[in-house]
């Protein structure tokens, strides 16, 4: 069956196609009576209005896209689902594009989501990215852009994260006071601002306490299972003391929590563990691992919260940045304690 | 800064909007050099193209929106991977929705899709999904529909998804072959094919060993941690003698793993558990969870592949509906041997 157009209403009433485009559009200049008899014709023909065109006219299509590295973990599918509560109340509907932590794929989303006509993007950066010219463009562009989690200082636009800082000092100081010394950090690139903060934390907790730093217990890799086998593995061969491990995230400490169970190192006996982002394995496993909560769903709330209010106001890059921030909360479990 | 439009363009060179429109189309009836003018003068007022009105004439977006419950399981996320690699391979992007297993907010991913028009739809029904108007719908209006996983006859579309009648079978024939004789099987609302297939599978191999199909084993409630929990509550509360459970997927199976364990219930000595899906966390419990794994990686690539095959031979709906089977894959793990 041939697709009912704007043209066949025009012809069936004997009126201009404009006339039809109008009326359907509820159009001041066009008579009521005009419009009924188009809007009879319309249910008659079975014409379905193109939402993608109207929207092309009135510039609002009520589509928000979020962009995130991935959504196989359970910190950005549960804010996710914060920024989708909140949008939808507010009659919005979210479109997911996952970057998959890959640069090419980053600037893919931000292209597929302009020519779907978002009316803005909620972004969390790649660990790949370094440049961050295709964000950046947003703003130049006016197209309101607010970043969560992963934000980057060079990009200048609203964020909603947690106390990066607070959590890694959290965390470490946690160790202190269930009586380690000597407390490993794996932790990964520094470019990007939460990672560096947790680092900042952990430093400033050590020196509170009195205890050094020690660059030979601070590792740097790729956010992985494997990268925390590898930093325990790389500590026991060099005979190097320890007797507690803050992984700044869940997986790297899923991997240091495993490999010590391989190497029959006790835990939490002989060293203690604690991670960062409260995964849902993290409950599950033995023991169960002590870690840091981001607040995830608050922190998807606040962000299409201060995404929706800065859009209303209508002047989104108008003044300085907004920021929230958000308490970090300590999740004491078996690895630690 | 104001964007440059299209207007811009023609009054600066002094010609017709619609001139300049075609040119940048690289419309035949336009001079070269006309065109070479307009290419000039459009990178000199930094004019970017509106990708969405081109794909409006055009008809072709390179969009296609995958429509899931949930991404919070790693079933679901991993299929999306497996989509996302061969639509990426093939020029296209994707972009995702979550029904929540809501039946509105499915139809509102449908809408939402459609006013991105994207070229076609790729889902798995939800839970609550009791009426299949919107995907009929699609397939009346000749927009390319794929199901993969949760398929319903009704709504007579191409799909992929496993054998999962072999995959009961092959969950309860290993739980026999084990020494279990009194299995129980936890499952949910018959109207998704995919589930009454594994009951089905269950009762075949109870049959095939010589075992009796009681109906005080078998469960139906909502998917959940809590479903699992509550039959182990109930078997135990009445008395019920079982040293086996097939739960229908993998929460289900952990809730009643959870279960048996505060009831100091041994697992697998006293009662053996197998589950289904393969989710990431099964392997990381203790005891470490028996299931089976439905290929979801492969799965999506076959879904993203037949799709495309489909829509690039440009008959869509005229052939009945391909489909494909994919081998359900045993995993022996601790809770079961």
């Amino acid at each position: 069956m041939k697709k009912t157009t704007i043209h066949d209403i025009a012809r069936e009433l004997n009126i201009t196609f404009s006339t039809v485009a109008k009326a359907l559009n509820d159009h001041p200049r066009i008579a009521a009576a005009t419009k009924e008899a188009v809007r009879e014709m319309a249910i008659k023909l079975n014409y379905q209005q193109n939402k993608l065109a109207s929207s092309l006219r009135s510039g609002r299509t009520g589509i928000v896209g979020v962009l995130v590295p991935t959504l196989d973990v359970s910190f950005f599918s549960s804010v996710v689902h914060g920024i989708e509560t909140v949008m939808n109340e507010n009659g919005y509907n979210i479109l997911l594009y996952q970057s998959k932590e890959i640069y090419e794929d980053e600037i893919r989303g931000v292209d597929t989501f302009l020519q779907t006509r978002v009316e803005g993007i909620i972004s969390s950066v790649a660990l790949s990215t370094k440049n961050y010219d295709h964000f950046i463009d947003l703003k130049k562009r006016k197209i309101p852009l607010l970043m969560f989690d992963r934000t980057v200082d060079e990009i200048g636009v609203p964020y909603v994260r947690i106390d990066d800082y607070g959590g890694g000092f959290m965390a470490t100081e946690h160790l202190i006071k269930q009586g380690c010394k000597r407390i490993v950090h794996i932790s990964t690139d520094q470019q990007v601002e939460i990672f560096k903060e947790r680092l900042r934390g952990y430093k400033e907790a050590l020196l509170k306490y009195g205890l050094p730093i020690d660059e030979s217990l601070i590792f740097y890799g790729n956010l992985s299972i494997e990268l925390g086998k590898n930093c325990i593995k790389k500590l026991v061969d060099e005979k190097v003391d320890f007797d507690g491990v803050f992984a700044f995230e869940d997986y790297t400490g899923l991997g240091a929590l495993k490999e010590l169970k391989d190497l029959k190192i006790n835990v939490p006996e002989q060293v203690k563990v604690i991670a960062f982002a409260n995964e849902a394995f993290g409950a599950h496993i033995t023991p169960s691992m002590s870690t840091v909560d981001q607040q995830t769903v608050k922190m998807g709330e606040e962000a299409a919260r201060l995404f929706l209010k800065l859009i209303k106001e209508n002047k989104y890059y108008e003044n300085a940045p907004e920021q929230i921030i958000l308490d970090p909360i300590l999740i004491q479990r078996e690895s630690s304690q």
